[in-house]
């Protein structure tokens, strides 16, 4: 841990004090998974972690393990393995990686807090074995109790487990799997959606394209958020920092200032909704102040989505969510920053390129279509978005 | 961890998890203490656990290390190396194991939690090295900044690190330790004072008499506390339980039941001075409810002698401090339990092992002389207490 | 307001220094009650002040206005007024006193603080008129909209106010107080109940008998608590010190050494349970030390009665609700007071007289028969308790 | 009081329920401060309600009694009695008013909360009289023991005091309100200070000229809350809100648009520093889309001034208090409101006056000169402004 005192940095003790866990827990868990018919490995935040990652990275080069991850697990299954990949949950339990998650008969967690994608949403009621692998124990509660826990250096305690289990043994759910590769199929072809305003998929399938390993992607709240949460891959752990939640409207730019901060050498692009970045949008002066290369995405359309859908939801009736308009070009401009506009689906690719290259931070205004908002409350079928 | 789910006892995950610290986190802190010149082991409460005390023996009986401990690792050094045993420390910054610990240039922590001996009391402004030894990442603030962490299961850790110190390297700090032995011979005789109310340090070398191995001794706050916690010695881990700071008055009778629950076997004896007594006593009703056998002694003077220390450094006076007087053995009969009550030192022993031997709660009464107990906040040398 | 500053008292500002409410206000409150049909009194806290009870005694003398108080109002409305007293309220909706205040057109409260019992209780939903009387504004919800508020002196505000009333005007609501009176009339008949362990309507009765106007009676919680505050009378106000709600077990005995101490030329009887004693009975000490002339009943059943009672309407088993026996006989001779017990009907009066004859505290120790403990939360109707 | 009930708003009862303060406590009070030497009137915050107001302009009307107030209770003393006016008081004991205050033999309140201005910071130690005037009971502490209080309905206890009140018997404290009227002179030469940037007491200077009686003026904090809270005045109350501390910057801008809303028929200027205008700056938003007619002044520095000078204090460095430079003119066109911007004293008034006439939102940037703050803190004595 890392404390502060008086102004100074307390540095924390030397790198890895943690051994890996008890070998006679990691042997029990090898047997646990040979025997599994449906085994799955769920990843969440400190399986996110360099060493950690990589150490998962060698268990799927080793196993068949089908995979899913929390939004904060991102990136870490890699882009050979894609095809293992159940895609990322959280927030509803309506994706198809719940859906692997619901029939495993045995789940491994990895690095995985209860808050990332709580228990009670997707292992209430269920009968079947709990594998948990992470730096601290279990916080056993009714809808969690593991059946074994193996605490301790998660990297160590992985590269020892992938050793005794034998390849043979693992069985992919290859049905449910082969659901996953058709669904990503058919979205693939919503992303030549053209309209104006744009559609969400469109952004997020021009985003894909110019997501390269030199880059951080930092997500504020608000139905975009889901949208990108579901459909923009990354194969680069932490490379996507993404919030949970509704608590957090606004967290983005500060997030993206301390990307810059912390990996000098990147392009950090941030995105929020209209109505989140007015939650911090004078932090533009820090930015500015402290020259961030921040490409800022505001994706406007005027209201604040995700809180009329739940006021209707619960009231029958909308209040305070209407926004705007504010014009980011000319607020970029205020704070001595510059600002760019994307009004057409050809525009994106060629304006971030360009806003990419400017020094400081630049804000990018880009009117989205959010109709099929409602899906993102449903069981996804993406045929529903025709 | 253990929780609770409506009504229902949640069983903890399968034994132990945790395996040793990182090995070379280990082999660092075996080359630290081997070059160190005056190292030395303090003990906390995850120390006395059973086989994190299995270890610390091990580690003992191969090394040389001095050793002091918190109130809370009491138990720990068992009676054949007594001798390298510095003593209890915790509450004042005046005890013979704090000079020891003062002494040190490399202090292994095993198991210490900051709140049972604050870094600030102890190890403010000391260039030194500290290995910290624990379940858990050290609590870093500005007077505790392990050089080395070693995290994990801390009997399997201290197992691996004893393997790897070689003996002949540690250096024992006799000076120091003769001097403490020295000070427990002067201690022992001042055990023979027979004056009426009986002397603290009387009581405490009657109990150390009677205290077997099949008995668990809980002790509440109190000026009879420091008196016990610093001259009454125990060889099991856990046998004595102690609670700390003045935050925690009338603790010990429910203490006392919950050892009769988790230890049917056992005598059970606590203790409470006479104001913290009345804090609790009239869970004296659980107690013969649940037939536990304790026998509780109440030190009885008529006085927070603790509070009334405290007003007259703070405020130059007292006020609210005198109590009573109450009849504890009336008291126990209003009860259904039995009441006794010892007047003379010699009738400490005889007393107490008639109420071990009776079923169902006793409380025993036992009028103490604490004019000595100015010396409790000062540095402890013993002729001081002629 | 009082405070206290460094150990000073600080004493308040002279005497009174409210003066009535508005004098528009107060025309408008005596026409609304003069045209009321049903209109009711509801006397709270402030009702009990010296000089607002002597004020709301002469607004009875000269009104016929039906009168109803909360346990806090106790003893505001004199003997000769009680054919028109409704009774008490709080706690449960079912008493004749919360019949006639259902029927009431116009309710006038009298320095009741919602607290006492809360107006969702007893005006949800309600289309009438309240006015509300008091020292302070009042807290308006859903359920306490006052159409009028008279703020300030509560006396000189009731005596301006009664000034302004037409006694001609004020209609009594004679079928409602015919039933009241139906009801006192059966009830006294039980007050003969003769059996062993005694019938707390038969305690009630006997302690009606002794209570003189020089004396101050303090009640702790439990079911005892209801049936005399809802079955003893009194004509003095602050004369019986009643809690209300379930939070408070175990006030009376610091209550009672508090009345002893403010009221030093009266006796001071306090009651409580064998559960709520044990709260709180090792202030037994403190009422010794200061010699406090308080005669304690403790009605013993050996139970958590009201505890019990809620734990099956909501678990439907009990947990944890058997408490002793305790010899409080006993228990007070340890203490260094008296201790005596009442066992049949016919000991009470004799023995509580001998109580208060006695120097300090004195416990008396009082089995109960709590079978018609049920009925309390029932709409009580006496016949029901044959 | 008002309450909220469901989205249905909760009416206070009708107009007016307290009458006047008790009618010997007024006439006590007639007599203490006919009897009085030096009495002085504090006015606070429920001084300037409407009826308050008028009643006390009343009192002032019949006799000469010299009058201080807190900034919330600006514009009560009305211009025909400017000259016994001795200023605002609060946030640091340096003004002209408190040293009238301190000389005072009896010191009369009048709606203040000791919130507005700590008793311990105007009163600490002092043997005199206090009379407090209020429509609650005093909050009474150390520092402040009135010795009475007249509690009700202020307005109508300040009319009966007034007719109670010789006005020969009232002596005013000439020496020193000379000295203030002194002071206000040679003020008043240093409005027509010229530099660039500009000087607040230009500033303040040009607002007086411009501050007719159909506006309201809002106050952020900052330094330029304590130049105009002291130094410009208002003859209306609640004509400027002001806040106190430091505990609210960014309050300002919300308030105009309730100010607007309020008071749909007045102009309304708001003023923050640039510090605290980025604080809410975004709620601009909020103002175009309600179309409120705010001219809010934007006192432009780059700097966090009350925080530097209190880092400074406190740390001997600066930390974290540049900010921008942010250009407020487009701030103000991002939002769809209006900018403009003062550089010279010369455009002050025609640049104010010219936004009042534009509807919706007009910002204005204003570069200050803040050299001479530091004596916000000091003694003012107005020769030193040179």
């Amino acid at each position: 841990m890392v404390g502060r005192v008086d102004g100074e940095i307390l540095t924390p003790t030397a790198a890895e004090s943690h051994g890996p866990a008890d070998a006679d827990a990691i042997t029990a868990a090898a047997r646990l998974i040979g025997s599994a018919k449906k085994p799955v490995l769920l990843l969440g935040l400190l399986a996110s972690g360099k060493s950690a990652a990589e150490a998962i990275r060698g268990l799927l080069a080793k196993t068949k393990l089908p995979v899913v991850c929390t939004y904060q697990g991102a990136g870490v299954v890699p882009r050979e393995h894609f095809e293992r990949f159940g895609g990322r949950i959280g927030l509803f339990h309506t994706q198809p990686a719940d859906k692997l998650l619901d029939a495993a008969d045995v789940v491994v967690t990895v690095g995985h807090d209860p808050i990332e994608y709580e228990p009670s949403l997707w292992n209430q009621g269920k009968k079947r074995n709990l594998i948990h692998i992470d730096a601290v124990s279990a916080d056993i509660d009714k809808d969690y109790r593991p059946q074994l826990e193996l605490t301790g250096n998660i990297a160590a305690t992985l590269r020892a487990l992938a050793a005794q289990i034998d390849p043979q043994t693992v069985p992919a759910d290859t049905a449910l799997l082969s659901e996953v590769a058709r669904d990503r199929a058919i979205l693939a072809e919503r992303a030549a959606l053209n309209g104006v305003p744009i559609h969400p998929m469109r952004l997020a399938h021009e985003l894909q394209a110019l997501l390269s390993d030199d880059m951080t992607l930092c997500l504020d709240m608000g139905s975009f958020h889901i949208w990108l949460a579901r459909h923009l891959y990354s194969f680069r752990p932490r490379q996507i920092l993404m919030t949970n939640g509704q608590q957090t409207l606004g967290v983005v730019l500060p997030w993206a200032i301390a990307a810059c901060l912390v990996r000098p050498n990147e392009k950090v692009i941030s995105i929020s909704g209209d109505g989140g970045f007015l939650f911090s949008a004078m932090e533009l002066e820090t930015a500015v102040r402290l020259k961030c290369n921040i490409v800022h995405l505001v994706w406007i359309d005027g209201f604040y989505d995700m809180v009329g859908i739940q006021e209707m939801a619960k009231y029958g009736r909308l209040s305070g969510v209407e926004i705007g308009p504010v014009d980011v070009v000319r607020f970029a401009e205020a704070f001595g920053a510059k600002g760019l506009r994307i009004e057409t689906p050809d525009q994106i690719s060629s304006t971030i390129k360009k806003a990419l290259e400017m020094p400081g931070p630049v804000i990018v205004g880009i009117p989205v279509d959010y109709r099929d908002n409602h899906r993102l409350m449903e069981i996804v079928h993406p045929d529903a978005l025709d």
